[in-house]
């Protein structure tokens, strides 16, 4: 019986332009990282779940999709405990592994695993999908790409800068105009301590990390519903509203959390980072946010975010500072930072904007037109020429109706089309029509690859 | 608890030299595939298991990595259906999708869904990883890369030529010099129609196919255990060991089967793979090999099968023509060939024959020593020029001793390293050095960028 062939919610297929326009942002970001002496490596698309769950909280333990063992799945589960219906127990006993769910804590394996190979600071950048069995909506999926890139053992904030640059870098690239919202958890923690809660660090990170989507009020609101004394919201207000230059911002709160000691270093890195930055000439702006929280528990120092400046999208990079993310796994004390990228929401922004060069789709330059036998003969040793030339071509695989072959070469967008029939042959030429302009000439095999090979 | 990372057996992890190797491979067969004009799509790594279940007969229902539904997975179970223990049921109602085996079914999948977008012929590549619950073993793997290079809708041959060609050029790039053995599945019903046991091609193909394996001795075996008459068998040893150049051994068979029409129309269509190929001047041998069968029942016409002259090793790329593949879905009647290019066998030849360049392991291409805060002022202007001009560079993120600087530089096979203390900053010069050769020499940042770039 045939069936009617589709795919799983929330995945997708990328057909020919799709993929050249995908591509076309992978090899941008792939090209920078390396030209700031990043490596690429690669981890196996399921993990065991023992490194995989209780890394993302309770929900993302449930969001993991988990593979079923194979051969008798059942063997583990007795009659009973199955009648139990414990789902997390049920399904550590027919599970073992589970496809993985961000690209972090696979690198934190990798690094722990293999930390005898590694020769630290390790610049490592990968480029793989995650899955995630969130509900599917418009611009989120179960399947999509991350491209990370992290420096781990060094603490040095030159990595923050380059990793400023590389956002630069890649951002001028793509033509996407951008800014960088920056902050440090330093500062956070320490404004947490002058306001007398700095127990609720977490807390008001995250209810921080809203202020963008829900506004002060409600900000506010969840402070005090979470506990936090009024009185600290209120001394909360005056930091949440600065303005100014970066540099009038960290004056200011200099000055109201000149207490803190962890407060004061990171009032003391983000100027060390601003420092570096004037050594460059960036595009980017870069942006000092002391309300940028980030949800992320496990960032310790620097933490950024950037926005598209034309589009209206949620943050297209982010990352953050990190200092005991291999710690899970066993490895103590190797500070990290690292940024990811989100390839999809790149995309919709390029193409919202229209920033893909035509040069981005990549298809076949050139078409021969077969006219039959006699014809391909002639035509064949031509399109060898051609492609030792390095330059894509081919030949319709019969002599179908010209109307026909040059509905294929259209619909894959071929910008020149060769045509041979019999005085081509007997002057020993081929007419080359620009599919664009219509323009046509006959011209030699030799100049055909010439005229084709400059282009 | 700190837990021993590990990751599931039969799944690896790539560091960055053997990514830079393995790009090396995928980017050559990417750009010989560009070349003749196909193009890329990509399809998800989960499928429902409809699309999947039923495709790779009894064994690869049970090799599929089956993934286990979100949320109470158990609904669908009563306590009783789950006593009998009845494992394809039960994995039926706890799990839909499931991690693609191969690339072949959903290409099929993608083109009946998508058939009203495609323009046919469709010439497409495919690089993306399978996964199969296999025994691990040496060479095996449970995850691992398949390049499949198709084109489906045409029935020309000139595609199996141009298949031929890319194998040509994929392996006259990579420096692995090849055979390709060639046969038709034509040819094979002929044979089998003249011994008198057409009914009995599978059979019989399945038996020949094992011929290098297990020795002719053993196939007559098992032709005759499966029931072939003894008479028939008698007449196939002739067959079996038909010697000498192509030409000679089409001349021998199609005197013996010449009675059968399929079989000459099979012997017709490889006459005409051939004289297609005396246009081209190819590095590899095509050798007619009669018993060549493959396993895989869809094939109909041509197959290939491509061995390395100079390694122990099975068959690095195989193919053939199939003319029904997209019927399972409902599309009937497009013909199709395709061939698939086996990565990590690739890598092990060219790791036995030392054939990787030198130049296809990437990494940074110099390396700057960090002698403290004033060097550092001095060198970031000069990195970034570098990196202007597509030089991968980078500095090390503090004064660390000079020992442990240049070991982080050589054990990243960085070839160049630039040394900036006090004399060249009052010289506003650098010192250049050679790590291969030790040569050293003081230039200034312009002449750096020149040499760097003349690389």
């Amino acid at each position: 019986m045939a069936q009617k062939p589709s795919i799983p919610k929330g995945t997708r297929d990328f057909g020919p332009e799709q993929m050249s326009k995908r591509n076309y942002i992978f090899d941008t970001i792939r090209s920078v990282f390396k030209l700031y002496g990043f490596q690429p490596i690669e981890t196996p698309a399921m993990e065991n779940l023992s490194t995989l769950m209780g890394k993302y909280g309770e929900e993302g333990d449930k969001l993991l999709f988990k593979v079923l063992n194979s051969g008798d799945f059942t063997k583990k589960v007795s009659d009973e405990d199955f009648s139990q219906r414990h789902i997390p127990k049920l399904t550590n006993k027919v599970s073992e592994k589970g496809l993985r769910y961000d690209l972090t804590v696979p690198f934190a394996r990798y690094v722990v695993q293999h930390r005898n190979e590694i020769s630290f600071p390790f610049k490592r950048f990968q480029i793989q999908p995650v899955w995630r069995a969130d509900r599917p909506q418009r611009g989120r999926y179960r399947e999509f790409y991350q491209c990370d890139v992290d420096v781990v053992g060094s603490d040095s904030l030159m990595n923050e800068v380059e990793l400023i640059q590389i956002v630069d870098e890649v951002y001028h690239r793509l033509g996407i105009n951008t800014v960088i919202k920056l902050n440090n958890r330093k500062v956070l923690a320490g404004i947490a301590e002058t306001i007398g809660a700095a127990d609720r660090i977490i807390d008001i990170t995250v209810a921080i990390d809203k202020l963008d989507k829900i506004g002060l009020e409600n900000v506010n609101k969840e402070l005090v519903e979470k506990g936090i004394a009024e009185e600290a919201v209120e001394k909360l207000q005056p930091i949440l509203m600065l303005s100014g230059s970066n540099e009038e911002k960290l004056s200011q709160i200099e000055m109201v959390i000149a207490a803190s000691e962890v407060g004061m270093k990171g009032v003391e890195e983000l100027r060390e980072i601003f420092s570096y930055l004037t050594h460059f000439d960036l595009d980017v702006e870069v942006e000092l946010d002391l309300t940028l929280a980030r949800g992320l528990n496990y960032y310790t120092g620097a933490i950024f975010e950037v926005k598209a400046k034309d589009a209206v999208m949620g943050s297209i990079t982010g990352g953050g500072r990190y200092d005991d993310l291999t710690g899970i796994f066993g490895l103590k004390d190797v500070s990290g930072v690292g940024i990811s990228f989100g390839a999809d929401r790149i995309y919709d922004v390029m193409e919202s904007l229209d920033l893909f060069p035509k040069e981005s789709i990549t298809t076949t330059q050139v078409f021969f037109v077969n006219f039959g036998k006699a014809e391909e003969n002639y035509c064949l040793p031509i399109l060898s020429k051609l492609r030792k030339a390095g330059i894509s071509s081919e030949i319709f695989g019969t002599s179908a109706k010209m109307k026909k072959q040059m509905t294929y070469a259209n619909a894959k967008g071929i910008p020149f089309v060769v045509l041979v029939g019999e005085s081509e042959m007997e002057a020993g030429m081929v007419t080359l029509k620009n599919m664009e302009s219509g323009e046509q000439k006959q011209i030699t095999p030799e100049q055909l690859v010439e005229v084709l090979s400059s282009k």
